[in-house]
């Protein structure tokens, strides 16, 4: 049995903290419990009353008279160590903490919140929050509702767990609105034990949950987080919304949350590589919330739409045809089926028209046309309640349809809800997903049809450059790091890559005029000079490159200007073969804490800093991410070659990136590696210019 | 008086059709007016009833006993056009046509309506419809619904004009839910006679009205709309959806509304150009007009956030600030107002949190310090219910400030409205736009700045460059089309341009070899060839073009070649200057049905296919739109220069885009024109090729 199962399921539940006084924290979750029908014992705990809300209040934990399995904590942070050795001896197992005042507050809290852990490790006991709202469970069994808040969900499958419980609600509140029902919910604030990746972990194996929904500000346990995510978003879909993707959005968060704001590129690219949906608007995730909860997965992205006003129809398929959906036309059974049973007027291409004067019989027609027609994948009904129309049979038809489960169906429902509130309730209860507005059912629907291709997306596999050659990079790296220096000569860092057989022009390092000809001379004209010494960062700045030199004339002159021009010392220097001409791109690798490195690709020269061309992946790279990166750029179709111009080795781009991915994962020491520019030509490409820091 | 008002506030309405069926069209619209509350007399006319709803049926409009000022007609369409003839004699001002059958439905149907136009063009009707739904006016003084659908609106300042039906009361409806009132609604149909531009001047002169709302799947009348929307939208923000954005959607579109799908640039043109602000998400344009119905224009962009929880004010930073806007500090005094009024732990940075233990009195202080302090233009209110604060007094406070009416107040108003009905009540009496979730308010907010940021912006003038050189372009033109050829040779297409002052390289137009030998010495070398007839049309396909000539022998061997490959009579050479390097630009103009031409400015090579790098504005263009146009692109900072690299002659290409612009309004006949490539230099731009269409 996982461990979190108690905590979801208590059989009693004691409230340390609970109160009388009718606007206290103590005293609504004793009443929250009441109110949501909690089907187990309730134990509040108040050594200064006797009974709060009907039932009988113990001076303490230790007093009661059957086992808690969950303990509920409201009261001043400094109480809540002994508190928590109480709760040892009792044999609690679960102890929620609402209360504020530990590691969010700075150092005093920290040492309170690691008293407390401590503790509760010496009795087994396992903690949610402190600083956070609770958890709910709607199970008919259990109704437990440990958790402040007013929100008050119906029993669903849509399970919801955030660090925030602002935000939370928030979600959890649309949900409600909407008419979808919830199955777990749970907000852990600090998080100081039960993180959200073991929440993830045990709502992914919970039958009753299908779709699991998350908000962050950024990632505490990132790859812990991912982790989690890649084994559950694979077999049940993970809807997550990160919050703070501005400069000024992670300021605010930083702000609310105590810690530093930076730009968080890590959250992003777990979500697409473990195959999580992110969202960035809080509604749309509410809305593809209740679509999973309610629809399976559709097979494909073909979509046939059904409407008896024109309008709504078409600004879904705008919004459908963005998100990358097909709108195929019925098939000619389809067609000939709807030609015979719908009213001359109406439209059988896709959208089906079946006229504002459309009665159940069409909707049936159509939805019926679309369903056994295997040129459609869902179907997304438009449905305006004309007076002169039996809405109610229409409903019936979409929730009899809807209820053989072939097919994604989502409903568009336009209507004044007061005045057709049975009809409403028909498709409600019925189990049909409606929403207000054609974007908004086209959106989930988008939100179906993208889970779907990451399921079905290959995800290729990590592949290993042999010979094993980490020990040659590892110990340059080692003296480096010895020597007390982070950046690398390029002699160092051209040897690192040598070793990861990252393709680099011929190379020697020298320490003279005559040595820099002779290398000239074997690696064969023309060729660059770079003068290498610690202290020259940006070479080209301090004239200490020459280029394209054709003889040992040139050679001479240009090292005797650098020695005039650098006056630094103990330089040596960097001979080269020049390869002129090539495309440039770049190829980057930053370390990400406490998830290894982010892989950066891109154009190089002057569309870096106009366009941003660049796409982003986490080490390991795979062969399919790698050639997902070639071919992710806006201008990637440069790298095809366009116009009968030729194009670049891209298969050699994508080999480059999966070695320095491999590198920077046997080399963890690295910061920062820059590859700018690489020269990349019809059958080669060649790294120019490399830059590496530990 | 304006033509329309005695249509939107009839003292009698007769309904010709009107039934006592109660699932009908003609019964409905009498219901309506009885159920909303109609000021004036209603007749329902019908032959073979005495009464319906309780009123008094008669057998003709004839025989109604007083004037009728407005008729809503919901017969088939064969009788319409005697029906008009009644209503004339009568004396009849406006009539509403509910029923189809028209112009939608062919030719038959368009003779009827030509039919009853002239007839009633001859009484000097004005008609509203064929085949739409009508109008509403909420005006407590009046008080009519000639329109048979369901929604309820609340007296209110939001008007809303559409052609569709579907998606006005899909709006509508929106407006109903958000508990914001309507001031008129017509949905006009087919528009055969009162159109949308009408409608729209009438409302910006209406002063009840606020803000405009409308929706369009592509423009009847462009020119008209642009003209209506120029006047109205500077004085009155004007909200537009188009919907049919995509190649799918304008198909979708094409198939309800019978016509063509066809890529609607214009549309979206004319909104830029007249400043009407566009949406592509029903529901953010309804939140939109719920806060322009509500809320002052703000006067620049700084915005104050106040909130008693943290995420919901992290997401909607994150999109204001991708909306363009400033979250600027608080100044010195408003914090150290706000440190002695918060809680010690609150946040007196922007976001300000006034935590979930926030009272009124917080929030109070912190609204009063944002409309103090001279930082904020706009404030944005987050406000979650904890049960334990007062929640109703927190309202009421956010109610007192906002009826200060200082500057614009949003409040994202997070709750159950079940529980929290009373807070709910009091934002929503005391005229507080309320959303349900901090992306809605946030782009809600959005909305209000970008109609203050067009209202601010240069619109700039029209230059006129002279002298009068229209003539000899207008004569080449005319030649071209007496001969009956649509393509212009080159010579004529570098003539137009230099008619204009457009910067060609010199050029001359020669027979034969000796001939391109003499001009090509005149002209200095290098020269370009290129063979001019007018079955040539893609000159370098067919090698009718030689670059770079250096001297008469390179001259006469390309000649030479040409003329052994094309094999056609009656070929010209064009000699150019050849002006070699340069960054590659386009410019293109292109007529624009009913609407003159679309101006188009962009990078040129490679990118505009790989990334559709290009601008497009309508003629006329001004200074301020030329060199918005050369500052849009993006890749516009190559054309500034970046990394040491000179930028290009921007105000040279300024001035060209408006001399084209000028080109193409003197010269409407021309269809199509491409400046492709242009080569831009540091001081200077030239032509390098030309191709105009007629």
């Amino acid at each position: 049995m996982n461990t979190l199962d108690t905590l979801f399921n208590p059989k009693a539940v004691a409230v340390i903290g609970a109160s009388s006084k009718p606007l206290s924290i103590g005293n609504r979750v004793i009443k929250n419990l009441i109110d949501f029908g909690y089907r187990g014992k309730i134990y509040p705990i108040n050594p200064k009353t006797d009974e709060i809300h009907g039932l009988k209040a113990y001076r303490s934990i230790l007093e009661v008279p059957t086992g808690v399995d969950v303990v509920h904590m409201v009261i001043p942070a400094r109480f809540v160590p002994d508190a928590v050795d109480d709760c040892g001896k009792k044999g609690v197992r679960h102890i929620i903490i609402n209360s504020g005042g530990f590691a969010e507050v700075g150092p005093a809290g920290q040492a309170i919140e690691n008293d407390f852990l401590a503790r509760a490790a010496k009795y087994g006991i396992r903690i949610l929050g402190p600083n956070c709202q609770g958890i709910i469970n709607t199970d008919p069994d259990v109704r437990v509702y440990c958790n402040f808040t007013y929100t008050r969900p119906e029993t669903g499958h849509i399970s919801l767990v955030a660090l925030s419980g602002g935000v939370a609600e928030v979600i959890h509140q649309g949900f409600v609105t909407l008419g979808v029902g919830t199955r777990i919910y749970a907000s852990n604030g600090n998080a100081c034990d039960i993180g959200i990746p073991e929440l993830i972990r045990y709502l992914g194996q919970d039958e009753k949950t299908r779709v699991i929904v998350t908000y962050v500000e950024g990632l505490r346990e990132p790859a812990e987080f991912m982790a989690a995510c890649k084994e559950v978003a694979t077999c049940k879909p993970v809807l997550a919304m990160k919050a703070g993707r501005t400069a000024q959005g992670a300021q605010a968060a930083a702000s609310h949350t105590g810690g530093l704001a930076r730009e968080d590129l890590a959250t992003d690219l777990i979500f697409k590589k473990t195959g999580v949906l992110g969202f960035n608007d809080v509604g749309e995730l509410v809305q593809a919330a209740a679509a999973f909860a309610t629809q399976p997965v559709p097979h494909g992205n073909r979509l046939g739409i059904i409407t008896n006003t024109g309008g709504p129809a078409v600004i879904a398929t705008d919004i459908l045809a963005e998100a990358g959906m097909e709108l195929p036309p019925l098939s000619d059974t389809a067609k000939a089926f709807l030609k015979e049973r719908l009213f001359p007027e109406a439209s059988i291409h896709n959208p089906v028209d079946v006229l504002a004067t459309g009665k159940a019989e069409h909707y049936r027609a159509a939805l019926d046309a679309m369903m056994n027609d295997d040129n459609f994948d869902a179907v997304l009904v438009h449905f305006v309640t004309p007076f002169f129309v039996d809405c109610n049979a229409v409903a019936s038809e979409i929730v009899a349809v809807s209820q053989q489960g072939r097919k994604p169906l989502i409903c568009n429902f336009m209507t004044d809800r007061k005045q057709w509130s049975d009809t409403a309730q028909i498709l409600e209860t019925g189990g049909v997903v409606c929403f207000d507005l054609p974007d908004q059912a086209a959106r989930a629907m988008a939100a179906l049809v993208r889970y779907q291709s990451l399921q079905q997306r290959k995800v290729g596999h990590v592949q290993s450059f042999g010979p094993a050659t980490r020990h040659s990079a590892a110990s340059i790296l080692e003296a480096v790091h010895q020597e007390g220096r982070s950046l690398l000569s390029a002699a160092e860092a051209y040897a690192v890559l040598d070793a990861y057989g990252i393709p680099t022009p011929t190379w020697r390092v020298v320490n003279c005029i005559e040595d820099a000809i002779q290398a000239a001379e074997t690696i064969g004209y023309p060729v660059v000079i770079k003068a290498d010494a610690p202290d020259i960062v940006h070479k080209s700045d301090l004239g200490a490159v020459a280029l394209d030199l054709t003889d040992a004339t040139a050679v001479r002159i240009a090292i005797e200007q650098m020695v005039a021009r650098l006056n630094v010392g103990d330089v040596r220097y960097l001979v080269q073969k020049y390869v002129p001409g090539g495309l440039e791109v770049i190829m980057g690798a930053k370390a990400e804490p406490g998830l290894g490195h982010a892989i950066l690709f891109g154009m190089g020269g002057v569309y870096v800093e106009v366009l941003k061309d660049v796409v982003f992946n986490l080490a390991p790279v795979t062969d399919v991410e790698a050639r997902e990166m070639v071919a992710g750029l806006k201008l990637s179709p440069l790298l095809q070659g366009v116009r009968g111009q030729k194009g670049v080795a891209r298969d050699k781009l994508a080999d480059m990136i999966q070695r320095l991915s491999q590198l920077v994962c046997e080399l963890p020491t690295i910061k920062e590696l820059d590859l700018n520019p690489i020269l990349a030509f019809e059958n080669d490409i060649r790294v120019a210019d490399v830059r590496i820091i530990i």
